[in-house]
């Protein structure tokens, strides 16, 4: 790593911590636990612990990040669980969405949680001064959906001094901009994410191939090419590399493990936002505020 | 309507049954129930009940549709709940997946009835012979999800003179081909539909403004006109318009409210497929084989 530090001078004052030992991508989480303390996972948890660092982004194993991650930083005074958010793009620019898969099953303490967390975050991360907050749910109408949103949803209406509630969204509204931060179950969060990101993948791949079926298409191409690459670069999920687990003491960000150099930066460039905007101070305002520590 | 059906000689055997009441598309189902038994909708599930009619297709209020088609249907004995079902576009051709939103909340014994009645519907409707189904899931490992859903994948897996149970999958692969038939429950399977449904508009609505931004984008869309047509005709959600209520004894289908007669058309077709094939009987065959009945 030195030679490569070396090249660049804005790293010079990096540190590395050393170890042989590290995390598989197979390692089941229990066992990451009992063997893995001093693996370079476990050891870049326990800097941030120890305030050595400010923040951690990982592209390794995501079950043995959540388990080190909870057992050294713990969960902030308040939290029940902490859950992971990110941004996806949107409308009216980024929307961010959580839980997107730590816990696969919900009460409505942990979505109210979820939601003063995620106002916090699209807040300091996307910049949005009062974010609207929806719950993620199959109907607009109040009698809509499973209990335990149903009853969320009437807490979130009476903390209407801190969160900007706005009521439920449906699937197909999630990019449209009515919500900055949309509140839903690790399960439910994680098929919509993934179900998002399989369809956007599918229709890019039949507009290519229907882009470069013939001459007269290739052709287009040379004139649209500037129009397209914007279009590209507008949804490139590159961009929006990056989850953060959030309700810990500390910032630990999640990177896609087959991301390149660019996917990566926006992972590091996360923490930064994270960092400079102090998010960890805001998320305990937010609990602090809404009474719940 | 008569002067209308006397322009087409195919419906010239078409049989009027006329009512001057009908449902309003913000009925509550539980009114519904009590007051409607003379409406258009509830004569037309009638006429299925008593024979009159193969099927019935409406692109009215869902909930009043379902109450009803309950009551005057009933469920297929071995059915507990019936479910949503439809098609979307896939690599292979077609997908289906069930239950859309009929059952927020369901147990192992619902998916693998979702399980029976969607093999026999890929099979008659899309014209599968061996459908692939998988239950929809966080993972593809076996520990992955809800329990109901570990427990419902270990009975699927006993039932393999039946069903070609293929495993978990993830919902960035609900489009790739690797299941005919994908079960859920129906808070999940809405929260996908919807999910697919807004990304494919977002990035619809994306490539459209960037390919008509200047000339020259402009200009490309002349080259590429025909391949466009094309693309967009096979994602065309008209083409895919027409969901099934499986599980009752008569075909019901419903089409969006919102769809012009080209998409209409579609579900009126899903209705002639679904009666020329005898899905009734496939999926009673199903049940009967599985030993539910």
């Amino acid at each position: 790593l030195q030679p490569l530090i070396k090249e660049k001078k804005n790293l010079l004052d990096s540190k590395i911590i050393h170890t042989n030992e590290f995390i598989k991508s197979n390692d089941k989480p229990s066992n990451v636990i009992r063997k893995g303390a001093n693996t370079s996972m476990a050891l870049a948890i326990k800097s941030v612990k120890n305030q050595e660092s400010d923040a951690l982004v990982s592209a390794g194993n995501t079950g043995a990040l959540m388990a080190f991650s909870k057992l050294f930083l713990k969960t902030i005074s308040g939290i029940n669980r902490p859950a992971i958010a990110a941004c996806f793009p949107s409308k009216q620019g980024e929307v961010c969405m959580l839980d997107l898969g730590a816990n696969i099953e919900c009460d409505k303490n942990n979505l109210i949680q979820f939601a003063l967390m995620g106002q916090a975050f699209a807040k300091i991360v996307i910049g949005i001064k009062n974010p609207k907050v929806s719950l993620l749910n199959i109907g607009e109408e109040e009698i809509k959906g499973l209990s335990y949103i149903q009853d969320a949803s009437t807490s979130l209406k009476s903390l209407n001094n801190i969160i900007n509630y706005c009521g439920y969204i449906e699937g197909d509204r999630i990019t449209d901009g009515l919500a900055d931060v949309i509140v839903t179950d690790g399960f439910t969060g994680n098929i919509a994410l993934k179900t998002a990101e399989g369809t956007s993948k599918f229709i890019i791949k039949n507009l290519k191939k229907s882009l470069t079926e013939n001459i007269l298409s290739r052709l287009s191409l040379l004139l649209s090419y500037f129009s397209l690459k914007k279009f590209k670069n507008k949804l490139d999920p590159r961009k929006y590399n990056g989850a953060i687990f959030l309700g810990l003491n500390g910032p630990v960000v999640k990177s896609h493990g087959g991301v390149d150099s660019y996917g990566f930066y926006h992972s590091i460039n996360l923490c930064y936002k994270i960092v400079k905007g102090n998010l960890m101070k805001q998320v305990k305002n937010n609990l602090r505020h809404s009474k719940i520590v």
